[in-house]
């Protein structure tokens, strides 16, 4: 059962509502990536360029506005939360870059991925630069709770892909270990950037507190249904290959389940394609077969939906305004999205 | 011709001098390298437990106490300078392991490389885990000047190794491209480490370009005699594979001297090996034979030597002291080192 055709309304809302400070954003981001040695901006544009809907500076940027931030008026500064979106967005390009290594992923966003086309070495390189890029932007912003909040993010994602690492083809990993993972690899930073929103707005604990939460659950919620696309999803929907989690027995929500609720012998089967790394072609049809019978994906997004709901309730706090409808919008959307 | 036994008191002279100073930072070291994710632990005490002089952290708390820094008394803090020396050695760690993976090395320090243990996945996330506790650290430290200096270090380290692979195999590289990627990836992170022990005394500027002088000079001149012993050391005295520059096709500065004294028909030697990439197995004893009859590591030895005279030049600015002197004494012994 593929996931229904999501409404994309609203993200693109939010893009729209953001648009001046997306605006902005980008120039900064296109601006810093710059560098004396060609193939470093080459490699990055290749990323940063071709695409991605800058999920995570828009958390940000959202955040900010939310605990209203104010524009610096006609003193030509670039807006500080301006800028710390395009320091949060190289922060997560550096991951992907090196995720891309980690996994040996062929495809990203729909195109040949940075290492298929630069190599590894340049990869690994050019997300050690974007990485070091965005601790200079926060050096330049200068607040030392944004700086804390950021490099303990960055420390606790890369945590949690060595996790996954460390669980990788263990069926018996539980699902507590699992959202552990996810929290590292994906809600971290989601987290982190909406909790940086509300500092820089110089906004109150509580608001910090309810931003960080929906972000926490925000990324979960995402994560939940990114594993649950790479067994439901088209290559096309989805702009990687699919099946990537499978073929490297990635031990996600999905699999963990149906293994859960699977017969004796289904159980060999994943032991043999997950435990052993022992696949043949007709496998991932069989895995689907399986994660289908067992309406395995309606569980995923389930559990997809409890984490929705915590991030739009944590919100609550805040009065009513358009932003803070877009903001839920989101949550419930991140559901029923298709990318 | 081997480089001459080098005389190695006065390192050890250093490590004696800031013995209680390196004993608080390591055990900073052991603390801060620990994580929920027994692999990241376990990965970083590979390189880090079993060896290295901690060269970089040992400048950082030489300079700083070279510039007055005072211990914090019986205030039971850690003192600045000693967390900072962490930090130095966290960041210098991750680079490690991202260049070995890069370099795909097997050997690193006498022992098999991370990399050839752990895997290159496991090496690129715990070079990402160390770089963001680098980062944490510094916050907690809470000085922006010393977070602009590292971080900016932390981008040009990127940006040289960055440039070194672009020039790999190009025997047209020019002696200052050579000099811009040995800065990169070697003299900027020992000037940074040396002008961040300025800052933390609380020194003046002209301590801080004295400092940041020493380092940058020292720094090349350790480079140079490094990629000098790459064509003149035995693998017992390197600690790691002979030639291994060689093999890579690198341009350092032995090869660039070697091909630009060689004759037409080591010229076409020069350019199938390292150009083309196409080696045979005598082919490392015939680029001995041509760089021995050239005298090439006697002229790398001398540019050093300019450099470390650089080195001890800039301290000229601070009074005669005993670790004056040991400073001085390290950038001649550079030169002369067998490691």
């Amino acid at each position: 059962m593929p996931i229904q055709t999501g409404n994309e309304e609203p993200l693109q809302t939010l893009i729209n509502y953001l648009a001046d400070d997306m605006k902005e954003c980008n120039h900064i981001i296109m601006d810093r990536m710059q560098s004396s040695v060609p193939l470093v901006s080459q490699l990055a544009a290749h990323l940063i360029v071709a695409g991605g809907k800058r999920l995570r500076p828009l958390l940000s940027l959202a955040s900010a506005r939310l605990c209203g931030v104010k524009d610096n008026g006609h003193d030509h500064q670039i807006p500080r939360h301006v800028r710390l979106g395009a320091c949060i967005e190289f922060l997560h390009t550096a991951t992907l870059l090196h995720d891309d290594v980690v996994d040996e992923s062929k495809l990203r966003r729909g195109a040949e991925s940075a290492n298929a086309v630069f190599g590894n070495s340049a990869s690994v390189l050019v997300g050690d630069f974007l990485f070091s890029r965005a601790f200079q932007i926060m050096t330049e912003d200068g607040s030392l709770d944004v700086m804390r909040i950021i490099s303990k993010a960055s420390a606790t994602i890369a945590e949690g892909e060595i996790l996954q690492m460390t669980v990788q083809n263990d069926l018996s990993t539980s699902i507590s270990r699992y959202f552990e993972v996810i929290h590292g690899k994906t809600a971290a930073l989601f987290a982190a950037s909406c909790r940086v929103g509300a500092i820089i707005a110089n906004n109150s604990k509580e608001s910090e507190r309810a931003l960080e939460s929906y972000g926490t659950n925000l990324g979960m919620a995402f994560q939940l249904v990114d594993d649950a696309l790479d067994y439901s999803a088209t290559q096309e929907e989805l702009g990687k290959t699919i099946g990537d989690d499978f073929r490297e027995g990635k031990v996600t929500y999905p699999v963990l389940i149906a293994y859960k609720k699977s017969d004796a012998d289904e159980k060999k089967f994943w032991k043999r394609v997950i435990e052993d790394g022992n696949q043949k072609e007709e496998d991932l049809e069989n895995a689907l077969k399986i994660i289908r019978k067992y309406d395995v994906i309606k569980d995923t997004l389930k559990e997809a939906t409890i984490f929705a709901n915590k991030a739009t309730e944590a919100l609550n706090i805040f009065p009513e305004s358009e932003l803070h409808t877009i903001l839920k919008n989101i949550a419930n959307y991140t559901v029923n999205r298709h990318f």
